[in-house]
């Protein structure tokens, strides 16, 4: 009975009915049963799968089973707001697509996706969308004609170990791996009843104050973005500044490394998170911000939950600045062996990691007339993404990359 | 820090390496990964998996998945205490056998298996045995050399929703699935600190207390083993009466339906579980009852937890005798109508559900002289169990089955 209440209770919250609505592991469980079963399901139709750019890890992963087993994967796009285009995710259908994915809102960045627009597309197509939508469903029912919807309880607040898989009627699914009679066959092994109804309490609650915390937290955020590019030099907000989650804010600090800025912070009693927070424990940059084609480098995403005070965004924003400062101070000087050669200012960073490249790039760019290049040769993969930035960021020219001996040669054109 | 405490903690109760071993989100799913894992870590040697016959829901589950993906699946038998014999699984190894699963003790009848000697035979034959430990984890560590082991913590009194999974250095395992970088790639999702943290603890708190704890338990259900067939006129109980689990005690109860007496002892304040507690909502007699060759009709599980009281075994024995005749007496006298025909009496029980169809025979029997037939006819899949246990229980000799013209039919000759 207990069961039965928490559904109908996370069903009403969702928008669905109760029935097509089961309690998974986690939200990862979720969108890999989610995916694996309508790929199974639509498997005739064919082995096309669609996702944006900028989904979260455990949608990526997914994909990346199904190319391995021989399925088709195609990445949508974002712009440079973290957004994908509807027309692009439109162009981007096709006859034997299986499934396409695209989330509510970016985990990283706070956007949120034109999801009904989307859904719209798809369903005019014939084509399934799976939404997963952790990061807004505390928020609010995810609008549009969607057919699959993932969540997590424990990002609205609710405890670890739940997750929701809904799957409206009429959506050809096939649950894969060993399967017993509960959840619909969908979810296999002991229901997890006190965190069950743990969430779906919580969903409920947090949803009673939602439109109004939202404003609050909206506020909050907007100080955020407003304020730090004028306290902390070379900075850079990423994401929509209108079409965003109320509690997220993201920015990247030039020439800073993100983990030591992050121990800063924590020292000063806030905990941020940088890049892709998920997975943050591997050193590549974050595929949302390389996505985007924004600097990645010294990448901080404020998260403010429910209830944060105003007085605690403030004191931020008063540690931020120096925060920033020392970590920059740290790495200010690094040795940097430079030789003009056929008119080309070499900086040599191989086995330097991020931000020292950009720290080089910016330190020479002077030393160099306007219309002379600098050589920058990297083996960090983060100069990829970082360097560009900063030629966008500086009014500098990118010209392109080329292999070197060793790591990548990036050309970059002094205009001012 | 927590995790890895955690991880430490259960490694130790387990015996096995911190390294070794992973936090999944359920017993379920550990199993599920597990022998997914070791399938296709193993696949070039071959795709022969073994299973007992009685081991839990979720190994027959994937390997029906196995079955179903065209591997191959010997199940060995058991005997009538739920045993496997060390040489009937040794017979049953084969060149091309990925994988064997042998439970630590039946999660129905509380029968411990030969563990450690099937482990030996194994290592020997150079197949990894998984073990499922759900239900003696708490107890203590599994003995003998085993490859993999699989545990949940709510069996041990913690919480839902965390499983442990242990791959034993050197076993070929490739994980199934799409993960990411947590749990050593086999577990993926976002951990569940707080219960993991929980289960580790539990773990240890039950057992500072297990070896005192089992001899007193064991006292209890030896107890009841050793009253209800006193109490209860045509009680088989099941289980070795030795190597056994400490708190679990099996005993079917002849012409009753388990249902009726779960509830009329729900009603007197007792929650025993009836057939496969697991799966209880599906009316198929329980897989383990059958490969026992017992009788499974009227058939309560009785589960003592940690504490239980004596007194309330004492009070449980009371309830009992009058809880079963009620029930005898409810479904007592159904009309019959039997025709005798070439001298065999015939019992007509078509659409009659279990203990229905044994009910009729035992009413009949009588009435043919010795060495006459009875012949009775249904439909009920729990029949094809509960008649020859019941000529068994009886001394009366059960002849045989053979098609009819609707269902099946029971030939029974008086011996008696």
């Amino acid at each position: 009975m207990l069961l039965d209440a928490a559904r109908e209770a996370a069903a009403e919250a969702v928008g669905c009915r109760a029935d097509e609505l089961v309690f998974t592991s986690s939200g990862t469980k979720a969108v890999h049963s989610g995916v694996a079963g309508v790929l199974a399901g639509r498997r005739r139709v064919g082995r096309h799968l669609m996702v944006s750019a900028v989904e979260h890890s455990s949608v990526l992963h997914a994909a990346d089973v199904h190319e391995a087993g021989g399925g088709a994967v195609t990445q949508v796009p974002v712009d440079r707001a973290g957004a994908v285009s509807v027309q692009g995710f439109a162009d981007a259908l096709r006859a034997d697509t299986a499934l396409a994915c695209l989330q509510s809102a970016n985990h990283e960045v706070g956007t949120e996706q034109p999801v009904a627009e989307v859904a719209g597309v798809c369903r005019e197509a014939g084509v399934p969308l799976l939404v997963d939508a952790a990061q807004s469903l505390g928020w609010g029912p995810v609008e549009g004609d969607w057919s699959v919807l993932t969540g997590s309880a424990h990002k609205w607040g609710g405890p670890s170990g739940v997750g929701l898989l809904v799957v409206r009627k009429g959506v050809r699914f096939a649950a894969q791996g060993p399967a017993d009679e509960r959840e619909s066959g969908r979810a296999a092994g002991f229901e997890n009843i006190p965190a069950i109804v743990a969430a779906a309490a919580s969903l409920r609650a947090v949803r009673a104050e939602a439109a109004q915390e939202a404003v609050r937290l909206r506020e909050l955020t907007e100080r955020i973005r407003a304020q730090v590019p004028g306290l902390v030099p070379d900075v850079e907000v990423v994401g929509d500044p209108v079409r965003r989650l109320p509690g997220i804010v993201t920015f990247s600090c030039l020439y800073v490394d993100g983990e030591t800025l992050l121990h800063e912070l924590d020292r000063a009693g806030f905990s941020v998170s940088s890049g892709s927070s998920c997975t943050s424990s591997t050193l590549t940059p974050s595929h949302v911000l390389r996505a985007m084609g924004v600097l990645s480098e010294g990448n901080v995403r404020v998260s403010l939950p429910f209830g944060t005070a105003a007085e605690d965004v403030e004191r931020f924003l008063e540690v931020l600045p120096g925060a920033v400062a020392g970590v920059r101070e740290k790495l200010g000087a690094p040795t940097t062996e430079t030789v003009v050669r056929d008119d080309v200012l070499v900086v040599d960073s191989l086995g330097k990691l991020c931000p020292i490249p950009v720290i080089e790039l910016a330190k020479v760019i002077g030393d160099v007339p306007v219309g002379g290049l600098v050589r920058v040769i990297a083996d960090d993969e983060a100069a990829r993404l970082d360097i560009p930035a900063w030629c966008e960021m500086r009014g500098q020219e990118y010209v392109g990359e080329e292999p070197a001996t060793e790591g990548t040669a990036y050309l970059v054109r002094r205009v001012s």
